[in-house]
């Protein structure tokens, strides 16, 4: 597979119009102050299934050819990627099985469930997610919907950013939360395309930083099973097309600890009347850890889907 | 003092222009689907402060006279209007005391003081708040600030409503929670002057139905101190100004149990990944109650100062 352009990120936008929702940009002047910049909040908390997942997987599902939409799809998440999947499953009716270890959250089955798709379990101490899901994907024929490594699904990600930089174009520097890369390459992508000054910055947990060893190092790094409450950037590595779009085009990383990532969280929710789960709150903590900005800061605000306790 | 009319909202309007937030307005298709209607949430949660209480306390403060800005300002709240008041204060360079009880919870004593105001605390076994902030006033020649019984505070809050109506002229159903009737007061004068056929339902909760009794027998009810998660409805009963007011443009009451309003405060924080108090969401609690609602329904979220141990 070829690496995605800004020109499959624009293809998308025009797939997603009337589909997904263009999310607001909030702004604080407390967040201001703190920061000592005009930072824009690009809140995909309020995207369909609460994620920006869902970008991808409607732009890279609207793209199978109908025979591949008769054979079904499936992919192996516990977290945002399988709700937007089984969703966009439902709205373009094409069967969807997510493989979810058994000890997911039962919330989080029951949501999958509930947007329509066949929940397949698997016992993570036996066999891994991969394995169950080669082994259905084979016997049955599926479509494996990736959830980063893939051009649609990087090109779909990739709209959030277009949408913020189109509305403010003066952004200086973007910061983009980092799991697998998908959303961090695509915004690359679109923010360079608008304006090719824009630095963008991908932000990881300290304890779960193999995004920035490998882009500062060329050769790729993993970690497995990091113990960070941003549950969305536990995935090990980035991945083959990630990977070098991410060396080629964003232009620095920050690390940030769990207590600022829990302090922006809390921040959030008190002060701007936002739900915003622990990954998606990573472009503000590291704001408020004196990450260094220009005047004018844009920051994706990558989900929603917030345990309440975290609060408590 | 006289009735405010609907001219008092639109010139309110100007006052605040530039000021307060134009909040935004929120959609579901769940909350749509549960409802049978197209259901238009106008959020003052995102409003500063956190609550449509900054549009009436800006009205009220900034007209005040040069001289009795010099006097300084008084009032008697633990809720949203205390720091409404605190927050004009600072930006109009007015100070301000707030008689608040010694036993309210620290997080708001700080949040009041944090916005500038001189907090007084008082013990409310042994003297109510009308009586100390009486006292004070007498004393230091302080202007009384009350939370909901004066025209420009009620013209102040009907503008939420008037944005509201302004960009859904078609609304038919307006749901508006109802504490001591300054949100309900305002919004039933702005949403009738652009759409004199909008029905406007005040909403309660059950335990705290005081406005409803006095809207439908036309004697004032009291209730004091009631057992309410709503907060912001526990004012024992309407005012000399909004119970008329009421009486004569609120066309229905609605009343809610307090755990269909503990539902709704959870419904918004999980699907819509909206911060809201549970006072705020009395109106989405009528509608997940049942509440009959036509084609159009627009609903006040009043504020998002939200407890999280709530959700937990």
């Amino acid at each position: 597979m070829s690496l995605p352009t800004a020109y499959d990120v624009l293809d998308a936008a025009q797939v997603l119009k009337g589909i997904a929702h263009k999310t607001p940009v909030h702004t604080s002047r407390t967040l201001d102050a703190r920061s000592n910049a005009n930072v824009y909040l690009k809140c995909e908390s309020f995207q369909r299934v609460g994620a920006f997942k869902f970008r991808g997987a409607y732009n890279a599902m609207s793209r199978l050819t109908f025979e591949e939409k008769k054979r079904g799809v499936i992919t192996h998440s516990s977290g945002n990627h399988a709700q937007a999947v089984a969703l966009v499953g439902s709205l373009l009716d094409i069967k969807t099985v997510i493989v979810m270890p058994a000890d997911a959250p039962p919330i989080k089955l029951a949501a999958t469930r509930g947007y329509g798709a066949e929940v397949v379990l698997y016992d993570p101490k036996e066999r891994t997610r991969e394995e169950i899901s080669a082994e259905l994907k084979e016997k049955h024929n599926y479509v494996l919907i990736p959830p980063y490594d893939h051009p649609h699904i990087i090109a779909g990600q990739g709209t959030a950013a277009l949408e913020l930089l189109t509305d403010y174009p003066d952004i200086e520097m973007l910061l983009v939360p980092c799991g697998g890369g998908g959303l961090l390459s695509g915004s690359a992508l679109a923010a360079k395309h608008i304006n090719p000054n824009c630095k963008v910055v991908g932000v990881e947990p300290e304890v779960a930083n193999d995004a920035t060893l490998s882009w500062r190092t060329g050769t790729l790094h993993t970690v497995k099973n990091p113990p960070t409450i941003a549950d969305g950037t536990r995935t090990p590595s980035l991945g083959k097309l990630t990977f070098p779009l991410v060396r080629a085009n964003v232009d620095d990383f920050a690390n940030v600890t769990e207590a600022k990532i829990i302090e922006a969280t809390k921040f959030l929710f008190e002060r701007m009347k936002l739900v915003v789960e622990p990954s998606g709150a990573l472009g503000v903590a590291a704001l408020l850890s004196g990450w260094q900005a220009p005047s004018r800061v844009g920051v994706i605000i990558s989900g929603g889907n917030l345990d309440p306790s975290v609060l408590c």
